[in-house]
C-alpha cells in the first residue's frame, strides 16, 4: 500500500465495491465499434472508471450519504477531509492514466485519423472531450443541489440537470471510446449522442427503482429520494400532473414538510408519497420517458456508419441495461 | 459569468483575493532563464496558479478555515458543497489550461527538445511533472492531517510532509518553466531542486511569520498555527530542545491542552506559547533552518547551465522573496 495509508485505502475501497463498470465498458465497446484495438482504449477506459468513482466520493459528503453499494460511504467510513483528499487523488490519477494513453498512443502503430477536424491527434481530442465531460459533471451536481432549495423546478430544468450530472460522462466515455476506435468526427459525435440519450434513459430508470426496485438488488434505501425530497422526475413529474387536484396537491406538499423522526415515521413518509405516485400514473409515464430516451439513442446509433451487426450487440446491451432492476 | 453561478462565482472570488502569484512567475522565469518564449509558458503558468488556488480552497474546508488573504474563505462565504464542488471545477480547469498548452506546443514553432530521456515531446513531459506534483501535494495534505492528531513528529517527518505539501509545487513550476523554455533534463531537474529548496524556506519562513510576522501584512491571524496547535517548525523543534527541561516541557504541554474560550484566552495562549519559543531561541534557529535551504537552493541553481548574469536576478528575487515580512 503506498503511504499515507489515509489517502489510498479510501481510494482502493472506493474502487473494490465493484458497481457495473459500464463507464469504461462503454470506452472498450466504442473503440471496438471501429475496429480499434481495445488495449489501444484501456488507459482511458480506467480513467472514466475512476473520475466515475471520484464523483461518487466527493458527491457522498455533499449528500451526507451513509451507503453505496451496500457499504459505508468513504465520508462515513473515515471522515470528510479524508474523502475530499483522496478524491481529489483520483481525479489526478485519472488526468495521469490519460496521459499514459496520450503517451503510448503516441508510439502505437495507428495512424492518426486525419479527418477529425482538430487535427491534432487523438491524445487531443480524448483530453478535449474528458476535460469538457469532467467540467460538466461538476455543473451538473450544482444544479442539483441548487434545486434541493426550491420545489420550483421545470422538468426541462430536471432534463438539463441529469444531462450534465448523469449523461455526459456516457456521452464521453462513447466518444472517447470512438475516437481511440478510429471514428470520424460525425461518427464520434453521434456516439455521444447516442451515450447521452442512454445516459438520460439511465438516470431516468435509477429515479424509477428508487421507489420501484427491490432495495436488495439496488444496493440503496428503497425510498431514499422520497425521504430526502430529492426532486426526481417522478416527484416533478408528479406535482406538474396533479397542479389542479387541490387535495393530492396539499397532501404531497404536507408530506414533503414532514421530517420522519424514525423507522416507522421513514416508512409512513415512502409509502403515502408512492401512493401518490400511483395515483398520479407517474411510474407508466417514467417508463414512456424511458423509452423515448431509448428510442433518441437508438436514432443516434443507427446513423453512426458501420455495419448492422456490429451496432446490434451494443444496442442489445443498453436495451437490457434498461431494463435492469439494479 | 457562467452558471452555475454557485460553481463559479467562488472560482473568480478565489482568484481575485491576489496573493503573491509566486508560482506562476516561476514557471515564466524559469522558462526566460533558458531564452525561452514567455509566451509558450503562458497557459501552464495559470495551470499553477489555479491549482494552487483548487489545494488552498479545499484545504480551508479541512482546516475550517474562516479567512484567507484578509477575506473569508469560499467554505465560510458559501459553504463546504459548492468549496468541494468549486475547487474541483478548479483543478479541472487547470488541466485544461495544460491541454491547451499542448495544443498550441504542438503548432509552436520551437523544435522539441531531444535531450531529454522521454523523447515524447515538452507536452508529455510538462504534463507528467504536473500530474506527480499534484499527488505529492495530496499527499502532503494528508500527512499533515495525520500529523494534528499525535505531537510525537519528527523533525525529518515535518520536513518531508512540507517536501510534498509546498515545496512540490514551487519545484514542479521551476521545472515545468525549464522544460518549456528548452532546458536539458539535467538542467530542469536542477530547477526542481532549487525550486524544491526554495518552497522549503518559504514554508519554514510561514511558520515563522505566524508567531513574529506583522498580523496585517501576512493576512491571517497572527498566533493562529499556535491556536490551532499545528505541527510547525517552531513547535516541533520546541519540543525537541526542550526535552531535559520539565518544567518548560510541562508548561508547553498544559497550554497544547488548553482551549481558549474568548479573545483574551487567546492571546493568553499566544503569548505564553511565544515566550515558550523565546526561551528555546527558536526564532533565531528557525532562520538558520531557512537560510540553510535558501543555500541548498543556491548550489542548484548555481549549476544549472546558464549564464550566471541571468541567474542573479532569480536568485536576487528569491532572496527577497525569504527576507518578506508578508
Amino acid at each position: 500500500m503506498v503511504s499515507p495509508a489515509e489517502l489510498y485505502e479510501p481510494i482502493c475501497y472506493s474502487l473494490s465495491q465493484g458497481g457495473k463498470r459500464l463507464r469504461p465498458l462503454f470506452v472498450l465497446i466504442a473503440c471496438d465499434l471501429f475496429n480499434g484495438k481495445i488495449e489501444d482504449a484501456i488507459f482511458p477506459a480506467l480513467a472514466v472508471e475512476l473520475f466515475h468513482n471520484f464523483t461518487l466520493v466527493h458527491d457522498d459528503i455533499i449528500d451526507r450519504a451513509s451507503f453505496r453499494r451496500n457499504h459505508p460511504t468513504v465520508f462515513k467510513k473515515w471522515n470528510s477531509s479524508i474523502a475530499i483528499l483522496s478524491g481529489d487523488v483520483m481525479l489526478v490519477k485519472a488526468y495521469q492514466l490519460l496521459t499514459t494513453f496520450a503517451h503510448s498512443y503516441s508510439h502505437s502503430t495507428i495512424q492518426p485519423f486525419n479527418n477529425f477536424p482538430l487535427g491534432k491527434g487523438k491524445g487531443q481530442a480524448v483530453f478535449s472531450a474528458f476535460n469538457q465531460m469532467a467540467v460538466k459533471v461538476c455543473e451538473g451536481q450544482q444544479w442539483d443541489l441548487n434545486y434541493e432549495q426550491t420545489n420550483k423546478i421545470s422538468i426541462p430544468q430536471y432534463f438539463k440537470m441529469i444531462e450534465l450530472k448523469t449523461a455526459a460522462l456516457f456521452a464521453a466515455s462513447m466518444k472517447i471510446g470512438a475516437l481511440i476506435g478510429g471514428g470520424s468526427e460525425r461518427n464520434a459525435n453521434l456516439m455521444y449522442e447516442f451515450g447521452k440519450n442512454t445516459g438520460i434513459a439511465f438516470q431516468l430508470q435509477d429515479d424509477l427503482l428508487d421507489v420501484y426496485g427491490e432495495e436488495k438488488k439496488f444496493g440503496k434505501k428503497k425510498g431514499g429520494d422520497i425521504l430526502v425530497n430529492k426532486k426526481t422526475f417522478l416527484l416533478l413529474k408528479t406535482m406538474e400532473l396533479i397542479q389542479s387536484d387541490s387535495s393530492l396537491k396539499k397532501e404531497l406538499a404536507c408530506y414533503l414538510k414532514f421530517i420522519p423522526k424514525n423507522e416507522k415515521e421513514e416508512n409512513r413518509k415512502v409509502n403515502a408519497v408512492k401512493s401518490i405516485y400511483d395515483e398520479a400514473n407517474v411510474r407508466k409515464i417514467t417508463e414512456d420517458a424511458i423509452n423515448s430516451a431509448h428510442k433518441k439513442a437508438t436514432v443516434a446509433l443507427k446513423n453512426v456508419s458501420v455495419s448492422s451487426k456490429k451496432k446490434k450487440s451494443l444496442l442489445d446491451f443498453t436495451t437490457e441495461l434498461l431494463h435492469r432492476e439494479v
